[in-house]
């Protein structure tokens, strides 16, 4: 497989200032992003996201077009194929101390790490995933929950729990023990009644993908809503499934001793949202 | 001034893999240590703190004679004077994800930026310093709580609340209203029983002079006990000082409108402290 490569303020560079906030403080935010045939998944929602942690962050709004021109760039180098985009935009470099630098003059960081995980996705998305539940807790930081900011030390650690290559990610519990999300990836529960997902404004990342599930599946009979749920909801559910850009929908088999039906997962679901993936740029 | 110098893994380097952990995730630990006439103060201290850091995100052990050597050699070349030494520890370059890397080859980056802050400082002893409280909260995360890790962004954006080139530091809440610290100190109250600091376990750091205050105050008469306290308890307190490695002790002035008298804080301590920091190499 080819090794990624990057772009650092526009420049074909792998190295970054020492001085940078973005390691200083992890004074920044990043998307990671499926490319599908040179093409980036959900562009448009990443880059709202990214707007919108910008404005959370107090930096610059982030320039859009130019991130495109950059991720363009690198992709048609690496003969538009598959990959996975990551944009990291930071605060920048600055003089010694917290206090953000006035004026502000971001760095942004585009890296294409080129290979296709098409054929396993699909396979996932068949037989379904095991999943585990971490004991790391999220800490609740409502100025912080919803956008995808560097700092990122909690998902490290609940990621360090486990080794097993077949457990594909950890379920998280805030600290008042209500589950929020996979250390990368949202999650949905399926009942008669619907779908039902974690709210995302105390900790968790909103997710791309979570945001067109609860945007289609209602259109297919699946009414979505946002509830506070504890971890035996996920395990009383009848399916659960996780949800991430680079994954898109995968059921899941398993969460440690519980065993779902990855078939309980409505395959027009996953279709409808692999679709609207590719075809998000047409629509926003 | 002298612009500030770096070695990065023992290289004389400004620059920094972009694929590195500390950037990624801010998966990493730093010290913020004062030099004087090119001697690292409290050098056993930060050392044991880094180390703890370093456990507690399950990194292998600094090498803390390696780390010596190269602050040594930095200050050596930058005249043997007065400064401020950062070392950054990161989890270094991994594949993309949050699963930490096995092995984990650490990235080291120790970084001088000399300069005297002695005579800004005398002032400050003497007429204290002003300080604000700040609307952002901390969010409680055991896991974290004590250590120096590289996710900043709550200190980010509670030293952007103010301009104001007087106000010092902020003292920032927990989610649960608790005074726990300063965005860059902790802080003690001090009444007619002694001294007063809040507990850093639930968030916050714990500093190197938190902890010389904590070993020194008793012998000069005062006694010390760790408290959660409310902001009530800080305007209601006689007295109110910070501490951090680079300014030492230092009396509040003013926390918003209340004001206090800097000279309640005992010279005996701010003279202890001072001196305790020169001499620590020799004692532990």
């Amino acid at each position: 497989m080819r090794p990624p490569v990057s772009l650092v303020d526009g420049k074909p560079r792998g190295s970054l200032d020492v001085a940078d906030r973005g390691l200083l403080y992890g004074d920044g935010l990043f998307e990671t992003i499926r490319v599908e045939n040179g093409c980036p998944c959900l562009w448009a929602a990443h880059m709202a996201r990214l707007g919108l942690g910008a404005e959370r962050l107090g930096m610059p709004a982030p320039d859009v077009v130019l991130l495109r021109s950059e991720a363009d760039r690198l992709s048609a180098e690496a003969g538009d194929g598959d990959g996975v985009l990551r944009i990291t935009l930071t605060r920048g470099v600055g003089q010694r101390g917290y206090r953000p630098p006035s004026p502000c003059l971001p760095t942004r960081i585009v890296t294409l790490y080129p290979g296709s995980g098409r054929s396993d996705r699909r396979v996932s998305e068949r037989d379904g995933v095991r999943l585990t539940v971490c004991r790391m807790q999220l800490a609740e930081q409502p100025r912080l929950a919803g956008i995808k900011h560097l700092n990122r030390l909690e998902q490290v650690l609940a990621r360090a729990e486990w080794d097993d290559p077949e457990i594909v990610d950890g379920i998280m519990t805030d600290s008042s023990g209500r589950a929020v999300c996979g250390t990368m990836s949202n999650f949905f529960v399926l009942d008669d009644s619907g779908l039902r997902t974690p709210r995302v404004d105390r900790c968790g990342v909103a997710g791309t993908v979570r945001a067109l599930v609860m945007a289609r599946a209602p259109s297919l009979g699946l009414p979505v809503r946002e509830a506070d749920m504890g971890l035996e909801e996920l395990t009383q559910a009848r399916a659960l499934f996780i949800t991430n850009a680079l994954l898109g929908v995968l059921p899941a088999a398993a969460l440690d001793a519980r065993r779902y039906d990855p078939r309980e997962i409505p395959r027009e679901l996953i279709e409808a949202v692999r679709q609207a993936a590719l075809q998000s740029e047409s629509e926003t």
